[in-house]
C-alpha cells in the first residue's frame, strides 16, 4: 500500500512535532512526503503533475497544526487548485482511495466537546475534509489527532511514533488483529538486517505475539460454540 | 451600525452573484468592501492596520462561494495572518461584535442534509466559523445562504436583494417588527430625494405599514390578557 503525506505547515522547520513524525516515518516504505507551503513557495507546483502524483497512492494523508480549526491556508489552497472538479467529480481521480488527517492541536482533546472550552468536537469541526472524502468517492478514515506533543514523556512518544506508523501504513480499520500483523511484519523486516543472536531474540518475539495471536483465536471460537449453543 | 464586508473569491470579477450583491449594497451607508484576493494580489494587507480596521466595525461579514465546503483558500490565509492569537485572544479584539456568513451555493440547499447527496448541513460544514466566533467573543449570526442564484427569477431576485440587505444593516435576530422597522426607516431616507407627488405615495406606504404594526400590537396585547387570564 502506497501513502502520501501532504504537509501543511507555514513553518515546518520550526515544528518539534513534525520533525519527530519525519523521522518516525523515515523507517516506512511506500511513503511519499511532500511539503505543500515549500511547493508553493519555490514555484514548483503543477496541477496536472499533482494530480498524476495523486493517482498512484491508495492513502492520501493531510497532516497539519490546527489553525482556527482547520487547516491552514496552505492545504485549501492547495485542494482548490489541485481537486478540480473535472479531476475529482468527473474523473473520479481519486475515488476508492483513502483520506486521513493527522491534526496537532496545542489544546487538550477534552476542550473539544459539547460543554468543554470549544464547544465542538475534532469529528464535528472536520466536516468539510469528510464531506470532501465522501464526494470524492473516498474512504474517509478516523483522524489521528496529537495533542500537546510537548507534554508528553518519551514512553508516550514512543506509543505515538508506533501508532503513527500505523496510522500510515497498516490496513484500516485498526483492530487488534491488524495491528498484531502490521507488528510481526515489521519484526521480520527489522531482523534481516540484525546479527545472528539478535535475529533469535527476535524470532522469539514474534513467536510470542503469533501465539498470542491463536489464543485469541481459539477464545473467539469458543465463545463463538457457546452463542450458538444458547441459540 | 458599522458593517465589514470581507469577500473571498479569486475570480470576483467574473461572478454574476457578487456583481448583484455588490450593486444591490451601494445603496447602504455605514457598509465597506473589502477584495481580500486583491489585497493580497496588491500586496496591500498590513496586518497591523487590518487589525485597526476590524475594530471599528461592528459586524463582520465572510462573504464567499463555498468551495469544498469552505471558504476559498483566501479568507483562510487572512485569518491565519491578520486574526492573531494575540489580536482575538489576549485583546480581544473582535469581542462582542458578530460574525455573519454570506454563501453562495452551486447546489440546492437540499442537498445538504443527512441522506440528501452531501450528507451534511450548512451549519454542521460551518462549524470552524462558529467555533472561530466563540474563541473570539463574537455572537454568530445565521448564515445567509445563496443557492444557484443563477436560476432565480426577477421577484425572487428582488426578495433576495431585500434579505440581504437587511442581513448586512438591521439589527439581529431579525424578527418580524426588525424587517418592518428596517423597512419604514429606508422608505423615509428614500423619500428625501423624490418629488412631492412620490413623497406623499411614499407617505401612504409607511402609514400602512405602521398602521399593520400597531393591529400586529394590538393583537398581541389581547392575545396576552387572555393568556393571563387564563392562568
Amino acid at each position: 500500500m502506497k501513502t502520501l503525506i501532504l504537509v501543511s505547515h507555514p513553518k515546518v522547520e520550526e515544528s518539534g512535532t513534525q520533525e519527530f513524525l519525519k523521522t518516525s516515518a523515515g523507517s516506512l516504505d511506500n511513503t511519499t512526503w511532500r511539503y505543500i507551503d515549500k511547493r508553493y513557495q519555490d514555484h514548483q507546483l503543477v496541477v496536472a503533475d499533482e494530480q498524476k502524483l495523486l493517482r498512484q497512492f491508495d492513502r492520501i494523508v493531510f497532516q497539519f497544526p490546527m489553525y482556527w480549526y482547520s487547516s491552514p491556508a496552505s492545504l485549501k489552497r492547495y485542494m482548490d487548485d489541485v481537486f478540480t472538479r473535472n479531476f475529482v467529480v468527473a474523473k473520479q481521480g481519486l475515488k476508492g482511495k483513502e483520506l486521513g488527517l493527522v491534526l496537532t492541536l496545542g489544546d487538550s482533546v477534552k476542550d473539544f466537546q459539547a460543554g468543554g472550552r470549544e464547544k465542538f468536537t475534532i469529528s464535528e469541526l472536520m466536516r468539510p475534509f469528510e464531506a470532501f472524502a465522501n464526494k470524492a468517492g473516498m474512504t474517509y478514515l478516523k483522524p489521528f489527532v496529537i495533542s500537546q506533543f510537548g507534554y508528553l514523556d518519551v514512553s508516550e512518544k514512543q506509543r505515538l511514533l508506533v501508532a503513527y506508523l500505523q496510522y500510515l501504513s497498516a490496513s484500516m480499520p485498526l483492530t487488534f488483529e491488524v495491528r498484531e500483523k502490521w507488528l510481526i511484519d515489521r519484526l521480520k523486516r527489522l531482523k534481516s538486517d540484525k546479527a545472528d543472536q539478535q535475529q533469535q531474540l527476535l524470532d522469539l518475539i514474534i513467536e510470542s505475539i503469533d501465539s498470542r495471536q491463536d489464543q485469541i483465536n481459539d477464545l473467539k471460537l469458543t465463545v463463538k460454540m457457546i452463542r450458538d449453543q444458547e441459540e
